[in-house]
């Protein structure tokens, strides 16, 4: 698989941590130099590797912001 | 691949639809009879397939709504 590269432009959120050390994260990530968008993932300690996640843009993020804040959990 | 087994308990919200009529949804799914999780994940119309997503504790949903709404996007 070609590599994949990415540049982490800003961490907005980390939501938690395993035991192992993976965080889940809400970051805004560019991925092969294309334009930025939110990722929400999980993440090994230093980055070393990169887990299952999904990308969302400025409109999910803020649906998903304003249905979340309309809910008690 | 051993075929995967997920029951919707529930669908919190449905962020965004593509062209092609795949949806971006927050779910709560119970995967393989485990205890249900929330499931941010994109799904084909009619749920036929299903996308990239990530699984989040309840923990990890509060702590993502309580810091979306501590921002401006």
């Amino acid at each position: 698989m070609a590599e994949i590269k990415y540049e982490i432009m800003e961490t907005i959120a980390v939501l938690s941590q395993s035991p192992k050390g993976w965080t889940k994260e809400l970051n805004i990530i560019s991925w092969n130099g294309r334009e930025p968008k939110y990722d929400l993932r999980d993440w090994a300690p230093n980055k070393e590797k990169m887990g299952k996640g999904i990308t969302l843009t400025k409109e999910e993020l803020i649906a998903l912001k304003t249905l979340l804040a309309e809910k008690e959990f």
